[in-house]
């Protein structure tokens, strides 16, 4: 059996039984998911188990093993960045690529947790508020689980933006208006006919999923806490569940405290309220209302979580930082020519961020450096299609052919 | 170090020191890897290693350790295809998921380690003749060993298809012609400039990459034998090697003999010349000179090994069975509709293919069936755009979105 306890409020801690809840009726606050605290695992348990993030069953939001719905996300690989860190004058860098996620991209955690979730409570249907990576992950775990799923978005989105959530058979509710309508109408529709809306009401057990991006970096780093970790920020809730992980890993006894982790919150240009905030030396996180950037995945204008990731900030001896469209292109390109890892903007974002930090020297040559790259470039391949060489046509003639080659 | 002893031709049996060679003096039949026989390896020698196909390290053609280019490729999912057994009636029935792979297809398994081996032979540059998961796959491979990486293919492909292996920073020879003249250019110019071209002059070592699909299917089904495979066939040399790496298995003592295994051969109708040679009763495999199908992966119209092919499944009680393009797009909708899986085509041919032979009782419930999808679905969005619901608008309106709402 799990160990899921109750519900609490973040901000007034009232607690409630783990339903189909998400907010707290006193104080409008969020609500975040308990544990039972007698938990007698340790290193050897996790290692032991499936290559996949429900090895660490324990300390996700499910009570019964029989109820994981999985595609197999999850333990993706940590790659020994050396060559991109020798571009950059790094020793110890790792990228954490999450773009090989069955639905390509970290989403598979949070909606494959909340998608688990919803078939342990007998929830008839489940759903997201997205048009993009969420949408893809959402609607695969569901056809997997067998449950119908409900895709809400504006209808103006390209069609073949959409076409891997369709494949797996979800339906789009196409709503004719902008995101906040969308998201609106998925609130009002998951509550009235018990649909689980993965980022709305099953919120609670959706940001546990991201947890497992700290649990699967320290258990790659044999158990040791890295000195920095560069996360990209949309609505913030990736980078509060991270810290989150490691300080349950800590207080299980299976790494050292991470009090003296640097954690850098990357924002891209046109949609960073939460480097706003941070560079106004401000705790108000002043919503953007038109979102322009090529980072699609991160154009979340009013950030959920925004405050609670400005908190973690000066709790772990972050700082945030953004990257215009260009330089999100080239951490796109660099990342790709050094480490073979071809992402989408969002991982250009922490690319380019952290190559800002290193030539700011607030990271250091020998610091233990994580970057999340969190989805795959063929879902934007128009980012960066203006950047590549044109194609020089050449006669298929063997001695101009061999006019070009070098060396 | 690696045990790689020679390269054999396996027509005449004549031996060569393995070097950059690829054709028989002699008769100029393939050349093979062949690989000392006193291992000292078991099951656990794999099963503690790195989550990547270089677990295997002793039965791949590089000699030293270090001389490994990983992108952290391999190990990927088998996935337990409860919910795609039970629409086909399979009880066990698994996919084993290559789309999830670095570059997202089988390839960076033979480019891995054709790439690794031009490393280890000090070549200054590698390349390919392709325009599809190849190209992505060499080329992501030779960034992180820091070789340039040539790309030769016609120079009329559209940029978009070929922008993931540009970003990896290959440069294109976009030769004017067909793609036998864009082969023939590579041909000779790989060996007027000794570049290790890895389908071409590394084919050698090049196809014990896939070897690696059988090693890790093997392991996951906890060292069984599978009872059936479904394998896609272009060049066949894909089916060759998987076929080579259970015999492989069975002679280390880590697995029973696979020799009352069935070995599935499956092809687009646009392009199945093995499976033609195969229902005509022929050894003869007659070349196709328009390959038209929308799996443009599998499009080889004169595949290399298909002689082999036939060999393979006249030993392993195999057949050859073909899929046309609709059944290849339902072939893809199935498998994301019920397993969560975005394939591109060639996956689409496999599950087409593992229908239609259960259909016809050529494949039983109980059977023990592994069927290969090698490739991501976000590569070939249009194969199956227009099998995809329409967007139906709908007002914001709540009254309006609940009565599109089931139940």
């Amino acid at each position: 059996m799990g160990s899921i306890r109750s519900l609490r409020c973040r901000e007034c801690g009232r607690e409630y039984e783990p339903q189909f809840r998400y907010v707290c009726e006193e104080c409008f606050g969020p609500l975040d998911v308990t544990y039972n605290k007698e938990l007698s695992i340790n290193r050897h348990t996790f290692e032991s188990r499936e290559k996949t993030y429900w090895r660490y069953f324990e300390l996700l939001p499910i009570a019964d093993k029989s109820n994981i719905v999985s595609l197999n996300a999850g333990l993706t690989p940590l790659q020994n960045a050396d060559k991109l860190g020798e571009k950059l004058g790094l020793k110890n860098l790792f990228i954490k690529n999450d773009s090989v996620n069955p639905t390509f991209s970290f989403k598979d955690r949070p909606a494959g947790v909340a998608v688990s979730r919803a078939k342990e409570t007998k929830l008839k249907a489940v759903g997201c508020a997205s048009t993009g990576n969420l949408a893809a992950a959402t609607a695969a775990h569901a056809a997997k689980a067998g449950l119908p799923c409900y895709i809400f978005a504006p209808s103006d989105i390209e069609h073949v933006k959409i076409a891997q959530a369709l494949s797996y058979g979800a339906e789009f509710v196409a709503v004719e208006g902008t995101y906040d309508d969308a998201n609106r109408i998925a609130s009002i529709i998951g509550d009235k006919k018990g649909i689980g809306v993965v980022n709305i009401n099953m919120r609670p057990y959706y940001v546990e999923g991201s947890k497992t991006l700290a649990y699967e970096v320290a258990e790659q780093l044999d158990w040791r806490v890295p000195d920095s970790l560069i996360i990209p920020v949309g609505s913030g809730a990736m980078l509060n569940a991270i810290c989150k992980g490691f300080e349950e890993l800590h207080a299980l006894g299976v790494i050292d405290s991470p009090k003296s982790m640097k954690v850098i919150a990357a924002q891209p240009h046109g949609c960073a309220p939460v480097v706003d905030a941070w560079k106004r030396n401000s705790d108000e996180v002043i919503p953007v209302e038109r979102p322009e950037t090529i980072a699609k995945s991160l154009a979340i204008g009013d950030p959920g979580d925004g405050i609670y990731v400005l908190k973690r900030l000066k709790q772990y001896n972050g700082f945030a930082e953004e990257a215009n469209d260009q330089e999100i292109a080239d951490g796109i390109m660099l990342l790709a020519q050094t480490e073979g890892i071809f992402t989408e903007p969002a991982g250009g974002v922490s690319v380019a961020v952290l190559r800002k930090l290193v030539e700011e020297g607030k990271i250091q040559k020998d610091e233990r450096t994580v970057c999340y790259v969190t989805g795959n470039g063929l879902k934007a391949t128009e980012a960066i299609i203006g950047l590549l060489p044109k194609l020089n046509a050449v006669k298929p003639d063997a001695t101009e052919v061999a006019a070009m080659i070098r060396g």
